[in-house]
Parts: structure tokens; sequence; C-alpha cells
């Protein structure tokens, strides 16, 4: 058994991937140690080899998977033994509902509140290629993005409502412990927490505490990388 | 086995309530039959037994719960080996975010397009209360709250985003088959679509065809309602 993962560094090992951290917590999950391979944006002749340009990228002996839902499908599928990502098909199609509750609710809002963050800790190699290409996807300089961003932060937290709200119920998404589901949504605050001192969560909000227990998972694994400290404080 | 179902009834035997419906639905995925019992807002003291106000409630034999979601879970476990609602614990566990989602996101903006619909189409004994009740609940005379929803629809069609993205890649919330997390949602549509004329989505919106698929269930279980067939036209 012999595991790599491409993962996307910054400046000073900043590893700052939402999807990449969606994969290390789930490979911590099923209890699989992988060799993690530090690839910036423009190191896209590294992963050629998986047909793509995006990490992340397991490979798994000869097998290369990339997209991370697909990677967390891959781990479930083939170590079945492991404890479970999805608790079964029906978990893994809802699962899917939670991806992309996020990448529309949270990734986006949270991008326009932290791009020139990302910008000022990427690797100086890959700057110019990260304000050209976001600048042209989003429509404006990072700098005018991210500006205001205080006022965004009353609608970015009530977009959170759903999520809070089952809080009151369960200390999980998944339920009385933390699964995939848990794991797409840390992400999001996991790339915040490595590259931005902005706070997002008001301390006395239960997000906060749920993200607080997910950093303490698997021996501190998020908590232990370099980031903010104080924006998870 | 003897169900009975206490179910919300409007006038010309409208059955609007969004609870009640995924309260059918999930009956008729385990392929239970229940008795329904029409029941008004204002008839509390028929559900004065299962000690709080509000429907549904369902009788199996001498067990009483209440809260669709309750209901739902004691179904699952009562009725272990008819087809599954959740797939397992942690399928409930997600099925609980999706409500919570479906509760913030669906029924809030829907509830204030069609209030006034609701009232309309109340048994005349209900009015007074619930226009009474959901004045002081909302802070604006019904007529006022409903105004302007053309205006609406546009934010109301981008709140559904994630669960469009998501049937781009499996027919239904649960996947290959429709189960509990489907249910949850097509009971705000169908809500809707009992008490109002008004066009909620567009006919080439992937939700459009889903809720067609969902009318159909149960040998058109939800079609068969009473209700404006033009609204899921």
């Amino acid at each position: 058994m012999s595991l790599k993962l491409y993962d996307l560094v910054g400046a000073d090992d900043r590893r700052f991937s939402p999807y990449c951290w969606r994969v290390r917590m789930a490979l911590a999950h099923k209890g699989l140690a992988a060799e993690l391979v530090p690839t910036c944006f423009t190191d896209k002749d590294k992963i050629a080899f998986s047909k793509q340009d995006k990490v992340p990228v397991l490979m798994d002996g000869e097998t290369v998977v990339s997209d991370s839902f697909e990677i967390a499908c891959y781990l479930e599928d083939a170590y079945p033994d492991r404890p479970s990502l999805f608790g079964g098909a029906l978990g893994r199609a809802e699962a899917r509902f939670i991806n992309h509750w996020v990448i529309t609710t949270v990734h986006g809002p949270l991008l326009r509140m932290v791009i020139k963050d990302i910008l000022d800790h990427l690797d100086p190699k890959d700057r110019a290629y990260f304000r050209e290409s976001r600048t042209k996807r989003l429509g404006a300089p990072l700098e005018e993005i991210q500006a205001g961003r205080e006022a965004r932060l009353p609608e970015f937290r009530a977009g959170l409502a759903p999520f809070r709200a089952l809080l009151a119920e369960q200390p999980y998404m998944c339920g009385e412990a933390p699964a995939f589901g848990d794991y797409i949504l840390f992400g999001a605050f996991q790339w915040a927490r490595v590259i931005s001192p902005f706070h997002l969560l008001e301390r006395d909000d239960p997000v906060h505490a749920w993200r607080r227990r997910m950093l303490g998972l698997f021996d501190g694994l998020a908590e232990g990388a370099t980031g903010y400290a104080e924006t998870a404080a």
C-alpha cells in the first residue's frame, strides 16, 4: 500500500486547498497514511499524468484519482473495512448535496472575502498566474473583490443557518461522529484559516464550536497546519 | 396494524401541509396504508391527545408520534424490513441537514409567496385564526407579504442552486431512487401546488423535471391531490 496525495501548497509550506483538506481528513478517517506531494498552481506538469490539471490527485499504487469527491468515493470502495465516510449509498448521495451546498453557499462568498489573502500567501512563482486567472474569472481586481468584506460577514454567517440549526440536534453534520459531510464543510474553514487572519465566525456561534472539534480530530491534524490560529481562536 | 394520520385540511378537501405530505410520501415509500383524519388549524382538540398542537400526528396502534421528521424516524425503526427512508444512521443524520436547508431556504421564502393563497383556501372556520396568528408572526398583513412575489422569484430559484447542481449528477436527492430527503423538499412544492396557481419553477429547470417525477410516484399519489395542476405543468 503506497498512497500519494498531490496537495496544493503556498509560501511557507501553507496547505490551503479546501478540496485537498477534505481528502486529508478522509484519509485520516480511514486510518490511511499518504505521502504528500507539495504542488503549486503552476506545477501543471507534475500532475499531467492525471489527465486533468487540478489537485487533489491521489495515487494508490497504479490507480490515479482526481476530484475530491471522487477520491472519497474511491477510498470508501477500495477500503470498505475501514471506518465509513458515507454510511452507504444513500448517505453518499446526500453527501453530494452537502457538497453542492458548500460550494454554492460557503466557498463562493468565502473566496471573495479572502482572495487577496490567498494571493499574498502564494509561492511567488504562482502569483502572476493567480492574479491574472482570478481577475479574469471574477471580473475585478482581487483587492477590489476582497475590500469591504466586513460588511459581507453577516450574510455569510446567515448562509450557515441550516447547519447551525442542525448543530442544535447533533454534534456533527454526519450525526454523532464526523464523516465526509463534515470534511466537505470543514475544508472551507481550513482553507481560510491557513491563509487569512480574518475572523469568520463569532465565538458563541455553534459553528465555531464545531470547527474547534474538527480542528482537534486525528491528533490535531488540521490544527497543526501552518495557518492563523486566531482565525479559529 | 392500524395507522392513522392527522392531516391538515383546507376548503374543498385541500391537503396542503408540507409536513403532512412528507409523511404521506414516507408511508407510501414504506408500503403502509394509513387512515387520513382531516384536521383544521383550529381543531386543536382533535390532536390534544398528542400533547402538542401541530399536525402531522401519527397513531400506530397505541403509539403516538408528532413532528414529521420524528414520524419518519419512527416508521424507519418500527418497519425496518420495508424500503428504507434513510439508508442507515449516517443517511438519517444528513437528512436532518436537508430538513434544515429546506426549512430555511425553501419554506421561508415560499411561505411569503403564497400566504394569501393559503388564507383563501382555508376552511372558513380557520381564516380568522390564520390571518391573526400569521400577521402577528410575520409582522405585516398577509396581502402585503405576498404582494410583489414575482420580483422575488429569481432569488427563490437561485436558492435552489445546490439542488439543481446535484440533479446534474443524480436523479434524486437521495441518489438513484427517492427517499426521505426527497420527500422533505417535495413537501414544500406540494404545499404550494395544492393552494396556489403561482408558477414557481421554469419549465426547463431540472428541479421542475424532478418535481414531475415526484408527482408521479406511488401511482400519482401527490398528482392526484386536489390542487393547481398548472403549477406543476
